[in-house]
């Protein structure tokens, strides 16, 4: 039943705008008419708003704002990631249930969304804003095969997910602020939280939090002085379908993520460096002990950041936080 | 009142086999004759035996066999670990409520253990039997601040941990096979399994589980063809108490773990070496794809496997099997 659905929503937006006749519904999903009808009723009920014009067919107005298990999983073109969704209207953080989830054998490719969190978190432990229904909080759960020091390396596939898909998108020029942090002029738009559970050397899972700020407006935004907000909404001047872009990130994502474990590293390296905010640019490096700078060179085989030194010499980093002037 | 009892078996566990009068314990705890009186015969029902003779005084003569978080404070002379205990009778792993308990925000140090595991877990998921009360089956929640690709390197330090243990109480000479097995005459006594869970840059927990066979006899296992198990009783003709193992394994995980954070993996590898099954031996090395001859030499700066292979090269093996002839 929810699998006709999903290639009826298939069906409407691939004909995008124009109208497609019941007839041609019939006939591509071997159902009769009256059970299209009857379709197309569930799910305007779903939020999705279907225009029906006898003689010419229907075509899809609008996707629901609603995201749910089902709006999600309609329309979905991917082959394993998102085959199980729990969305949650209220929730403290989607990466704690994410956990919890993964402990009890959840599948790779699971989904845990929600609508709100009360104690969304960043990196290390830092708070995020999740405002109701203005962006996604996502977080997804993997097992992949990989040796566990090269978890962190999924960040940076993620990032180059989120900013190309922006770029896809809206036209506009994201930059990815390492290592996890997508920025659009300057002011954060999304962020990624990458927690793994290993042993030794192997991995049994990896929870990708992802954090991307859609429909929100400035006032919506507690600003911190040194880190500006920003979203989509703001930055293009258009509100943005939740569901059209949980759908075409987890698209995305399926396909950047089976090139990164299938080739390795090197392509995830060009892209990020393209996308790389203040690369070839001098910044300031905090890490635990001390605040030094440095030129930005890029980022190394492994993911780490590679910085030329006052004395030309060029450093790995591994773990920072990176600023500039 | 706990603490008052802790003392008092500090006390009478430092006297040794020696008496030590009702007046001297009374002095030194500052409570009345009467009071040690009362602490004794609690003691008693904890399964504490101990002989109290007019004029003499008093001395225990066998520690409790029940293991309890009461048992295992009392007389524990660790400063942070085992400040927290959670003691189970049966539970499915102690691996499975530590990562409940970390995840809920349980402190550095805490520990979880059981009279008998009914899903005992070894490394990559393998089963590890562990029989009722005859061995110590225990997790140990950590929250180190190292980098996450350093966790593994605490598989090793445990590894020295329990080595040392068994080599001071037993007299025994054991073995480590890389990375998490401890062996006495090629069969092994304890295993290891390190898990982490962890952001791209730093630690949330580590958990590390320890089985270590104590008082079962050969006809208490199932032996695999590949790996033969033993017990400290079978190797050394003598039962041992688990309390008095766990407090002495507590005290030294906390020594050789702080060396560790403070100075560096120098001395755990230096150590480890000492122990080291095969080192300079002919082994195999079973990974993912293949399995390949060389050379043990011993373990690198970071933990890792250094084999020295047919073209006279020198490998470092992250993630494998080792066997040997």
């Amino acid at each position: 039943m929810s699998s006709t659905r999903s290639k009826l929503i298939n069906l409407l937006s691939k004909s995008n705008h124009d109208y497609i006749s019941g007839q041609q519904l019939s006939d591509a999903l071997q159902i009769s008419r009256n059970a299209i009808w009857k379709h197309m009723n569930e799910l305007k009920k779903d939020g999705y708003e279907i225009e029906g014009i006898p003689k010419k067919g229907y075509r899809i107005i609008s996707y629901p704002n609603k995201v749910s298990e089902n709006t999600i999983q309609w329309g979905l073109e991917t082959s394993w990631i998102g085959k199980k969704v729990y969305h949650r209207e209220s929730i403290d953080t989607t990466q704690r249930l994410a956990h919890q989830l993964a402990l009890d054998g959840a599948e790779h490719g699971t989904i845990v969304i929600a609508d709100e969190q009360t104690k969304g978190k960043g990196r290390t432990g830092r708070h995020w804003q999740s405002h109701r229904s203005k962006g996604v909080w996502m977080s997804i759960i993997l097992r992949p095969s990989i040796l566990p020091y090269k978890a962190p390396q999924l960040t940076l596939v993620t990032a180059t997910v989120i900013a190309s898909l922006i770029k896809e998108m809206t036209g506009l020029t994201p930059h990815i602020k390492w290592p996890n942090d997508i920025l659009i002029n300057g002011k954060k738009v999304a962020g990624i939280l990458t927690e793994m559970q290993a042993e030794q050397d192997q991995i049994n899972y990896v929870i990708i939090g992802i954090g991307l700020n859609v429909n929100q407006l400035d006032s919506d935004f507690e600003h911190s002085v040194t880190y500006p907000f920003t979203s989509l909404k703001i930055e293009s001047a258009k509100s943005w379908s939740l569901i059209r872009i949980i759908q075409s990130m987890l698209k995305l994502f399926e396909i950047k993520y089976k090139n990164f474990i299938d080739n390795g590293f090197n392509d995830v390296k060009e892209e990020w460096e393209q996308y790389g905010f203040k690369i070839n640019e001098k910044i300031a490096i905090k890490t635990n002990n001390r605040t030094w700078n440095g030129i930005f060179l890029g980022i190394a085989e492994d993911g780490a950041l590679l910085i030329k030194n006052d004395l030309e010499k060029v450093e790995k980093v591994y773990s920072a936080e990176i600023m500039w002037f």
